[in-house]
């Protein structure tokens, strides 16, 4: 069955603002890194549809994404409409998958208006969890501290788990499905009221303020067994100190090292990898694509704990498109607690 | 069946010398760290059997048992014999499963004599092999090397399998046994003969002079496919290399760390781990007493090799035991090719 174009609001969407990689940041990206432009938004072709988008996931990994270098994706290139997972609604449609009035995430940059042929984007039910969740707990997000912790990680029951980057996005979401799993939960984050929050809304059976606290003590004083599955979003100092703290046969996750994407000096390494030879630990790196044939999966676990009340997804939404520049470094700065999105006004 | 004592020679065997442990080295062990001692030979009691050392093992971890802290066995105290493997000759008896004239291997120190009752000793055949190679190929170097390239490394046919401290005592066994199993195999090492030794003698693919050559650029010349197998001797700025050349999914096996044991700085941690984010890799310590239940499968295959000329046993063998404080130092000047050993006069 061929549809023929649909179309709503089609006076609105004459004018697309777009976030484009002017330089590579050194540092802490500036805001002489970005241009925004203004294009006329493309009527979708054949088998193509429009996406009005409304939410916008800021993530730490679209540091990476501005480097030049072979890493997991090639960088974005100069000139490039910043790469961003988005979700939308579609307002113009010649492809029958995605018909006007369905919201759609996928990989449609950090502008208002996209036009996609599909290719990476998927079908949302929003009366099943709020547009933001899917770009949170129920997207990519979810899927990397699921599959992080428990596969990369292999926790199980009665294991003890730390988290670093606990009040992040991911770190929120190991923390969470560690609980639900049986395991022993610390959380390392900045701040009191993060710290708060984990124990007493998100049930972690431990918080650690590495801004006030000797995080070397309170970690042996949260583990006294030892560590079996660090989750670590951070890096740095961090990394080493757990390391420091690890449990025979534990499992290291890296699955991120927010502490040094802004790094101008070169990335500190671990000095205490060696423990992982004392105890016989594992240190693994993981990319959520590689879990790709098996969102479904994961995505039934989480939005089953989430309808029982036993996950919490909580969003940190700013909203205004034009300050992008500045929100993102919210991420650099630990001034989010929770997924960090922006909503397109 | 009880045998009564039996002695061999009784009248060379009333003094013992021995490697005691006088301060915990700062840096690379001097000779004030060291205290030799001269004490009587004690008659084995009920049970025990006394061996006459031939051949003391001398392994790099040595450096770190003389540390204080925590690790994978307890430190050697302030005054205590410096713990090693060695073997030697049982010279009287109490304890039939150990009959004077039998050849034995065990954590007997740096000594000349030692009581045993027979705890952490086996008997060797030396008919089979001669007894150096009980303390190398067929000892805890080549179980050392045996499981930590196919169980840890998971090596497998096809490979591209690169060996830092390729010249050394399990390096060598790694690469060997990695070319059996139909892996392409690159050593690193230090210096040309010890290069040379490494293609034109052992059978590997190649191999790069750390000393003299580019090792990021010779790594990219000679795996061209990237790094399965990474197996870690050294530490330091060659595995900080060697994670820059890793292929997806690859495995690091974190054996030794050569290059970090006499620092007075800190260690240096590998600022390219996120390399294991990229390529989805992992990073695991090994410590071969955990296989020690599989020693038997392991030998088995390794006899075998031995036996059809396809691995060979190189030993690197010191004559003199007042030399053991500078003998030792060999080690982490890169002077020995093959397994050091001390031999007992």
């Amino acid at each position: 069955m061929r549809e023929t174009i649909q179309q709503r609001d089609p006076m609105n969407a004459t004018s697309n603002r777009q976030f484009r990689l002017a330089a590579r940041p050194v540092g802490l990206p500036r805001a002489s890194d970005w241009s925004l432009v203004e294009e006329p938004v493309r009527e979708p072709g054949e088998g193509e549809f429009l996406v009005r988008i409304e939410y916008v996931s800021l993530d730490p990994a679209m540091r990476g994404w501005m480097n030049e270098g072979k890493s997991y994706v090639p960088p974005v290139a100069i000139g490039e409409v910043m790469r961003a997972y988005s979700a939308g609604e579609v307002i113009a449609s010649n492809n029958p998958r995605f018909p006007v009035g369905s919201r759609v995430a996928g990989v449609f940059g950090v502008q208002q208006y996209v036009v996609s042929d599909g290719k990476g984007a998927r079908l949302v039910d929003t009366s099943l969890a709020p547009l933001p969740t899917y770009l949170s707990v129920l997207g990519m997000t979810g899927m990397t501290a699921y599959f992080g912790l428990l596969e990369v990680g292999a926790a199980k029951q009665g294991d003890t788990v730390v988290v670093s980057g606990a009040a992040g996005a991911v770190g929120m979401v190991v923390g969470q499905v560690a609980r639900i799993k049986g395991c022993r939960v610390v959380g390392i984050a900045g701040g009191a009221d993060k710290c708060r929050y984990l124990v007493d809304e998100l049930g972690f059976d431990a918080a650690i303020d590495y801004k006030r606290e000797d995080v070397r003590a309170a970690l042996r004083q949260h583990c006294p067994k030892g560590i079996d599955v660090y989750f670590d979003n951070v890096g740095g100092e961090i990394l080493d100190i757990a390391l420091g703290q690890l449990a025979m046969h534990a499992r290291v996750v890296i699955c991120g090292a927010i502490s040094q994407y802004n790094t101008t000096e070169g990335v500190k390494g671990p000095a205490n990898y060696l423990s992982l030879l004392v105890n016989r630990a594992r240190m693994q790196g993981m990319v959520v694509f590689d879990y790709a044939s098996r969102y479904g999966e994961a995505a039934q676990d989480m939005a089953g704990w989430l309808a029982d009340g036993r996950l919490k997804s909580r969003e940190d939404i700013v909203e205004g498109f034009d300050t992008f520049p500045d929100t993102l470094l919210r991420l650099f700065r630990g001034e989010n607690t929770g997924k960090l999105l922006l909503k397109v006004g």
